[in-house]
């Protein structure tokens, strides 16, 4: 089935305890695009990058099956660049560096090949251009997701409000979770939050793992202990391509297949953070990744009646 | 004699966001050895109080068939109490009180019917306390499982090391795993506190579940998402009460074995946090435990191949 993204395609500079890196190529339709490719070979990009954008990343994902027809490049402008620090525990961040460059005036034209696709991404944006790209679907996907952060809770609330009631699937932190709510509970949260529209609701709590709220429903998939978590930039990211390149795949929304999303989604992102920005992601072999996710099944494993 | 816990049997006084308590019954002893009581009616317990301490509490242990010819009650002392204060996040707490009394001098006599007991817990006390207790057995028991906490990496290194050395379970949470080993990184934690003596380690993550490492084998029971944390207290005792009493009743220390055990701990304890003190421990039906480690289990069930 066919998978459209929207997300910004930028530039990162990153620092961990472990080093540091020149700018490389990061933002949400990156690593969202690049897991997608392993899940479906019928992918387009809604994006924008300057004329400092490098031709071989854009062979490189288009070397991946990863179609850029809607992909701008304005030559006369500069890329998005984000540079951040991360502190010892890898869970905080202070942000050095933001530069919207192409993206403070990112016109989202969805090509017409593109506007009939039955999974749509949405890459952490502004919910405004979130929303004119559902509008400018030629029909009203099957599956959209989105993906949003604190920063638009605190200067677009309403225009996030308006468009979170139009998709399906929302995928958040914990701690945006409990900002958008105002309930400390994640429960609570989730409750309230699926009363403001979506139907689903992910709950990424990093190193802790994710739950799913469906309904009714909750389904927890834990984060593989990992000896090292080397750089976690665009993990959130890497597990919504995982997520919904495999529903894309299988073709299947149910809470059931779902769950396995999830899996895939938090076996994608356990690779992301295993190396700097998207290197790890960039090489993967199927065998590496079906023997991760049974390491996600057979951790919490208990065999026979108890 | 199955189970023997050793434990503080105390007086709590208790405030979270939610309201306070006068003083109430506390302590390691007294969550473990009740939670015990619901997996095995063979149980003692080594502890002193002072006679302040109510007759009627003591009348409701003895009611609940845990021994007590191994609690001494020191008429003319005060009984240990801990005062603390919540957080809102209820994660985090701070200790408003702290009377050793009666603890101050806690010599742990083990009666003779005690000291061939298979199971052995040793609850969060000094570790030359723990060590005495395991000295004063008449045999080895066939499992030994040992709480401490950062307090006695802080002022007792040297004693704590050689007492983890004699045991086979250590039970402590994610923040003092990392102080003990200097590893950020749990999976390298882990590692090294092996390497320290314990078979197996438990690692806590309160709201987040528990690692099992057992050799080369890991194990994540998540915890259950709650509506509402009442009152954490104890909830560690309880898990530790849950997960050795487990293995009493069914006398099986496999690793298999460990993973169910460490599931009802987990739903033991997600009782305990649902009311003030030890108050839901004292009424939960074998329905309520067995569906709620259903719910354990539900919630990070996957159907089928995929």
């Amino acid at each position: 089935m066919k998978l459209l993204t929207v997300g910004s395609v930028a530039f990162d500079a990153i620092e961990t305890p472990f080093g540091k890196t020149d700018k490389i190529i990061g933002g949400a339709g990156t690593y969202i695009s690049i897991t997608g490719s392993y899940f479906t070979p019928e992918q387009g990009v809604v994006s924008v990058v300057g004329g400092d954008f490098p031709k071989e990343e854009i062979e490189m994902l288009k070397s991946r099956k990863i179609d850029l027809e809607g992909l701008q490049v304005k030559e006369d402008e500069k890329t998005f660049f984000w540079s951040g620090k991360y502190h010892n525990d890898l869970n905080t961040r202070d942000t050095l560096v933001t530069e919207l460059n192409v993206l403070g005036t990112f016109d989202p034209i969805v090509p017409e090949s593109y506007q009939e696709a039955d999974y749509l991404m949405l890459g952490n944006l502004s919910p405004q251009v979130q929303k004119q790209v559902i509008e400018r679907m030629a029909k009203r996907p099957k599956l959209i997701v989105m993906d949003t952060m604190n920063f638009w809770m605190d200067i677009a609330w309403d225009d996030l409000m308006e468009t979170i009631k139009m998709v399906d699937v929302l995928s958040i932190n914990d701690e945006e979770a409990r900002q958008m709510s105002g309930e400390y509970s994640l429960v609570k949260a989730a409750r309230k939050i699926i009363e403001m529209g979506p139907k689903v609701l992910i709950i990424k709590k990093g190193e802790h793992g994710a739950l799913l709220f469906h309904g009714q429903n909750m389904f927890f998939a834990p984060a593989l202990p990992l000896e090292e978590v080397f750089d976690p930039t665009g993990a959130g990211d890497t597990f919504a391509g995982g997520f919904i390149g495999y529903l894309a795949k299988t073709d299947d929304t149910s809470f059931e297949n779902m769950k396995r999303a999830v899996l895939y989604g938090s076996a994608m992102a356990s690779f992301c953070v295993e190396r700097f920005g998207t290197e790890k992601l960039l090489d993967i072999t199927p065998v590496e990744l079906s023997e991760r996710v049974q390491m996600f099944r057979d951790l919490v494993a208990v065999e026979g009646r108890i």
